[in-house]
């Protein structure tokens, strides 16, 4: 039989995964629109490229949330299929999957569902394309087989059948032998995966999976309070079967444990800590190079004045309206460029300190020289420094008196300042940086996202305080970093990226070069006023938008281990882009800068 | 409040563990039995250590499988029972955890299981110990905290209290308010650890936990057939998300995929294969060396004799018994020693490497030299060559007229073969590897099992053939592997092994020791003849037992990346003493040799 395959069960590039299916003697493919997305080769160069390489398009996939919806949305998903169906026309891909719908906005409603994939399948039609409807098995209400075919059948159009997926079927325990009851011409597509059972029982949750309180989803806390109420008074002590301490250094991970009971005692009252001063807001970034040459040039570009030098230290103050970076270049050579410190605005920096000490953070020397200002700093489970400065007048700047000025600071351009800084963690030490950031800093957690690297799966989690003046994201992989991608990074948060953009590159600056297939699926989900994706094009510029507003972000080449990334953020919009992150991280990857 | 840590909880050796609590601010600990066993401190020694880093032991933990059962049984279990309080005096410690039963021999009788706890807590009080009975999520019968109350409250005895743990309480989602019907002086003790939310949903398992037919645990060769039935004619097409996949090479993540579509097409029935040929039997293993000496010594004080050398190639044939090694001393000197080919005997070795080049297995260059046999050979998925040779008169040992007689066979000894080899696998490829041996050489595999490195959890596999003649156990770990303890080995099955033991030692073999906690545990555990658990103890021999029969063995020295395992297996045990790995591999991380 014709053998195929997804793009998505193979590691790298489109044009990485194509080749070693081509191989590996498969006869087609399936492209995953997301490995479409990342890609720089235009819809004519993979199809010619799967020719080249005797591959069949066997399927593009998938196409989601369309059917039993309200027909304003319909609307819109008919507008957007109107896309893909030219996209897949260009591809030479002649079948498209469409799965079953996760969308709140969903109705329990066979009917509709036919009616509307009917319209759709009409629409398919006229571009010769067949549709393949599959039953997701976390689809909102369509999430079995026989109710996918129950669907397809009562719609009866010629170009509408269904994809069969073993992985949907037999996970949930479905009984496979109502296929028979499909004519076989009705079957567009056979998925197959398989998979280990059970998936995940309470044994192996418990063995593998447990966590220090304060890292996971249970109440921990209250459970304590009902056994001290009960008159418990022993040990309170953990016993934690995790897969990763299991290799990770004894030492650190001892500290995080104590530290989480220490944090649980806070909660249930049988302890007392200094309390949390949550930083308002970011003082500063500081970058460590032995070589300032090539991060002052970025800086400059960015619209960044070298405003003030250190007395005593290799140190440069860089501003730009409210962003703040120093640049230190006491780096050992072999260091490269790294993002080494950040200075965190304290209402009251010893309190913050004094937290700090009882939960375990090494409390770094205070004073660089004796002239020189007393700080507060204290070291994050990764290892960067965490100043802990005075956000109130007379002491705000003190930190500030140890420059000495070089020039006036320019006036405040496009309401420029730190968004967000982004910080790859070592990989076992992920829950510990996220309980660190919450507990000593008392930063809020979001929920923690999966980012598709195409070299490997990353996790992100974003600590912020509540105005979001402060905001940090972890990101961590399970794979090996590469250095140059997983880089740290600056967000400066500016009111207008597109002349932010334009006047980083007018300066020099070079961003990072994001494939056209991306700005086509932005065509095809939102719209524009007139010129705005032609910008976005032309800059590299991301796009998200969710119920709180849009989110536009680019990003600069990389320094050594640091690069910037610019920002215009809707109020209410708290993401980072992860919706994005794919596709930043493929162009980063392939080192594509826009010339 | 007194803070406590399970050892468990924390990567390496049990004095590193302790070290690392202490110094983290931990107040005491709870002993997990495995760390005592593996660990070659006496009980004694453990508790003087504790005392000098200010750890309290505050628990022992677990006593499984004891109430609840027929009354023969629970003698038994009494008899464990006091060896581990006995062993508990030695240690300083006054709790026990006794969690709720799993055993198949378990009743579901609350009477029964009470009456057995007073027994067991009589027992405990005349050593001052006190009893804590926890519900596991898992177990048989009492699989809940308030079940476990019930019985603790009926049994109604001083020295026996509650143990209450965190996970077990709320993975079951257990109302915790009932925690307040409980005295707190029967809360003996309480176990805390979070975990994550959802542990494990259908759309986690299929995003990051779909593998390729064959390699989990669906029937999809049994949906396949209905689809065709059903008259589909469209591509068979993998679509799998996994989350190794992502970050292995897609190169071999493609060939690995496309021969689990073979094998399902020749499950189904739509393509032919050559048929597998079974191996009968291990003809060798060779080992790749820059330098014979080391291995050459192990292998005379093993009992083997050099009978003959390669007539064209720096090889020699040592023999013992039926089993052969073959010492190959063209290796780069920086590859140190390892195991590089397999020689397996086969009824049709073409016909073998025919079906082996159909499934994607590189086949080797088949002749080492133009006078030499010709020889079937394929690469395995870790780069193992396997050769396929012939097992009948008059093919039988052809490979062995390329060799030049140095002198005569010795006389079979002890009934020494091969018993199995273990191999380390990549990471990224265990379930290939797997896939390959089924698929490719017809063996069976049997479930995969956890085996618990002191530095990361490992993975082990199983592949045979049905009567044992050819094993091979394919291991795994997450973490980067140390290559002198995750190296692979030979293990020789032994009529005697005490006997092999010892004049492997009296030869000048060294081999690895083993605690002396773990053969106290083994006292508790079984009963053994007049002097053969002292026999064991002197020589580091491991013993495990099942309804099979028993499995003895010890390790030698580890040379390069090879080491070797002297086997007695009785017929009906198909175990490779994976409830003895983690003791050995402590051992070996350790690098402990009899004096």
């Amino acid at each position: 039989m014709h053998t195929s395959i997804a793009t998505v069960s193979l590691s790298g590039s489109l044009t990485e995964k194509l080749t070693a299916a081509a191989r590996a003697g498969f006869d087609g493919v399936e492209i995953f629109e997301n490995d479409l997305l990342a890609s720089p080769l235009s819809p004519e160069e993979i199809r010619a490229r799967c020719a080249d390489l005797g591959l069949r398009i066997d399927l593009y996939q998938p196409m989601r949330d369309i059917e039993a919806v309200p027909q304003e949305v319909f609307a819109s998903n008919l507008r957007r299929a109107r896309h893909k169906f030219d996209l897949m026309r260009r591809l030479g891909a002649d079948t498209v999957l469409v799965c079953s719908s996760v969308s709140p906005l969903a109705l329990d409603y066979d009917g509709l569902a036919a009616q509307q994939l009917v319209q759709l399948s009409e629409m398919a039609a006229e571009f010769d394309i067949r549709v393949a409807y599959e039953a997701l098995a976390w689809g909102r209400y369509v999430n079995t087989y026989d109710h996918a075919w129950r669907i397809v059948e009562a719609a009866g159009h010629p170009a509408l059948g269904i994809c069969l997926d073993s992985f949907h079927i037999l996970a949930r325990g479905s009984d496979p032998r109502g296929v028979a009851e499909i004519p076989g011409e009705k079957i567009f597509f056979l998925q197959l995966a398989d998979a280990p059972l059970p998936a995940m029982d309470v044994l192996q949750w418990s063995r593998h999976h447990r966590c220090f309180p304060g890292q996971g989803g249970f109440d921990v806390a209250g459970l304590v309070r009902l056994v001290l109420a009960a008159g418990y008074r022993g040990p309170l002590s953990l016993e934690v079967f995790n897969d990763v301490h299991r290799q990770a250094d004894a030492g650190s991970t001892a500290v995080d444990a104590h530290r989480s009971l220490l944090l649980l005692q806070e909660a249930v009252g049988t302890a007392e800590l200094p309390p949390p001063v949550v930083p308002t807001g970011v003082a500063f970034a500081e970058l460590l190079t032995a070589d300032a040459e090539p991060v002052a040039a970025v800086l400059a570009a960015l619209g960044f004045t070298r405003t003030a030098r250190h007395r005593g230290k290799p140190v440069d103050l860089w501003e730009h309206g409210e962003a703040r970076i120093l640049v230190n270049t006491a780096a050992d050579r072999r260091e490269g460029t790294r993002l080494a410190a950040i200075g965190l605005a304290s209402a009251d920096p010893a309190a913050a300190a004094r937290r700090a000490q009882a939960l375990h953070a090494p409390v770094l020397p205070r004073r660089r020289a004796p002239e020189d200002a007393l700080l507060d700093a204290v070291a994050a489970p990764d290892g960067t420094e965490l100043f802990l400065l005075a956000a109130e007048e007379p002491q705000l700047h003190a930190w500030r008196g140890d420059f000495a000025d070089l020039q006036d600071t320019p006036e405040s351009a496009c309401g420029t300042r730190v968004d967000h800084l982004a910080l790859t963690q070592p990989w076992h030490h992920f829950d510990e940086a996220t309980l660190f950031h919450r507990g000593v800093l008392g930063l809020d957690a979001q929920e923690s996202v999966d980012l598709a690297d195409p070299y490997g799966l990353r996790r992100s989690r974003a600590v912020a305080n509540a105005d979001g003046s402060v905001r940090i994201a972890l990101t961590v992989g399970a794979a090996p970093a590469d250095e140059t991608v997983h880089a740290a990074h600056i967000a400066l948060a500016t009111d207008d990226v597109v002349a932010a953009a334009r006047s980083f590159r007018a300066a020099g600056g070079r961003l990072l070069r994001v494939p056209g297939n991306y700005y086509d699926d932005l065509a095809a989900r939102f719209t524009f006023a007139e010129g705005e994706l032609e910008a976005y094009r032309e800059l590299g510029i991301l796009y998200d938008r969710d119920a709180g507003g849009t989110f536009r972000h680019c990003y600069t080449e990389t320094v050594g281990r640091v690069f910037f990334e610019l920002v215009q953020r809707d109020p209410g919009h708290h993401g980072y882009g992860a919706a994005n992150a794919p596709v930043r991280l493929a162009a980063q990857h392939a080192g594509r800068l826009l010339r």
